[in-house]
């Protein structure tokens, strides 16, 4: 799959031969004959805080200082005015620890869980909807033209995903513009790396747009609710809890976005109609995602 | 899609028309015309052991019971020679109490936490690794002919996929017949509620195969083991770890199962190879899970 080289690329996209990443493993296939397949790594990341153990995450460890940033940051460990002194990932150990000026102890925080659903349920510590209050969404437009482009150019985008469902996708974009895809075996984590980026470049997220794979449920809604991004759209659907937090936050919650269709279920206000909608393809017979070659 | 009533059905099916599990919601589409969509559920449930909070689950909330069983016994705190004293499912409080003759107490357990990857999540407390030690899986026989026949008749099934990506099943079978389907927008809740089920029903694993939508990631394959099940099976890939974890505890792994397609990653020695491919019918060029009518 040739890459297309656009004017405006991407800062961060998807590294499908790094070595690293994938592993090729021999086994049989139907007819009992060897069949040796690339499989996606999977690996252990422990994220510390201040000394403090929080969580291992299970990642493909392609960006383990973004993911310790980011995980961290949405859980509302690392809190929008801390200073970062050092972020040492450590590849032998599988660690990150994440140091900050400010002194932290997080015990009754971690003790209270939630497991949630979804594709890629992440452990989100503390109440879920306490982080949401006073969230607020800046009144930006979202013009229709966007979405398709941004659909157009991630699809065809060289990526990680081998076979079908072994990897999840979610790329921060700016109008027409994907800026940093991140990919990972669990969804949280590429929404993670997406958010440590944004801590470590201090990139604002007022004007942005999180387009994702796989289904918008209550913690992707509030996940981008909290990292103040005010748009969220996938090929996927929806769940009824995903779309009333969506409401409450006032965020724009766009689902089942395939070749020229679309359904805006919050937040359509911000929506700008100048798509020409007889210049957007049909979806593809059989459309997925791009994948490098196998 | 009308129900095909075999000779054999189900045990439990997914029930796609309860009302309790959809709502209707509406937003605009494209052209900005009102688009009703029906959209699935997603419910907090807290289940506790004993008065002990464990952890509180985002679920569809179709089996409450099970969901709570399955998830203590997948995650050790139910033990094999527990008596389950009671099951307590409080809707409006949205809680289910387990309680056992045992005395439990997991503090020290509940804060070791580990984020895992893949479609659903889970919070795995405890060493994930740890309850592995000691299991072993049945020297049990493969054919398969039952594995093309598992997959034509769950395609088959209708289920609670009302669009792409919105939920995920897993399914009990033994030999060519589903017992057990179950769905949910976690799947690792669906998971959990068939093992509930079977502590519930006293119903063994070792004649079983588990089939799955979804990647074959590492928890899965652990889970899989912990709860003595020989087979794990999916359309889907693979991640290095998954496959590696099954060959350590002896667990076949077929994934990327589409028309007359598998890989056999691990465990291969179980399979017999009976299937004529010549009756087992290619991949349709657009298939999914049949869902009901959306």
């Amino acid at each position: 799959m040739p890459t297309v080289h656009e004017a405006n690329d991407f800062i961060i996209a998807p590294d499908p031969a790094a070595p690293r990443l994938t592993r090729v493993v021999e086994g049989v296939d139907q007819t009992g004959a060897t069949s040796a397949l690339s499989v996606v790594e999977e690996r252990p990341l422990t994220i510390y805080l201040n000394g403090q153990e929080i969580v291992t995450a299970m990642t493909i460890g392609d960006y383990p200082e973004y993911l310790a940033l980011g995980f961290l940051k949405n859980q509302g460990m690392l809190l929008a005015d801390d200073t970062v002194t050092g972020v040492e990932y450590d590849e032998e150990l599988e660690t990150v620890v994440v140091r900050t000026a400010r002194k932290t102890s997080y015990e009754e925080k971690l003790k209270k869980k939630t497991r949630t659903s979804g594709c890629a349920v992440g452990t989100v510590f503390g109440d879920m909807m306490e982080g949401l209050e006073g969230v607020t969404l800046p009144a930006v437009e979202l013009r229709t033209s966007w979405l398709y482009a941004l659909s157009a150019r991630i699809n065809r985008t060289p990526s990680l995903y081998l076979e079908a469902g072994a990897i999840h996708g979610t790329v921060l974009c700016r109008q027409d513009r994907p800026l940093v895809y991140m990919e990972d075996v669990g969804r949280h984590n590429a929404v993670d790396k997406i958010a440590g980026w944004m801590v470590q470049t201090g990139e604002g997220a007022t004007d942005k747009i999180l387009y994702t794979t796989g289904r918008l449920t209550s913690e992707m809604v509030i996940k981008t609710a909290m990292m103040g991004i005010p748009v969220l759209a996938s090929r996927s659907g929806f769940t009824a809890w995903g779309v009333e937090i969506a409401r409450q936050v006032g965020l724009t919650l766009i689902g089942r976005m395939r070749g020229q269709r679309f359904v805006c279920l919050s937040g359509a206000e911000r929506l700008v109609w100048d798509a020409d909608l007889s210049s957007v393809p049909e979806e593809e017979r059989k459309h997925r995602r791009k994948s490098a070659a196998e």
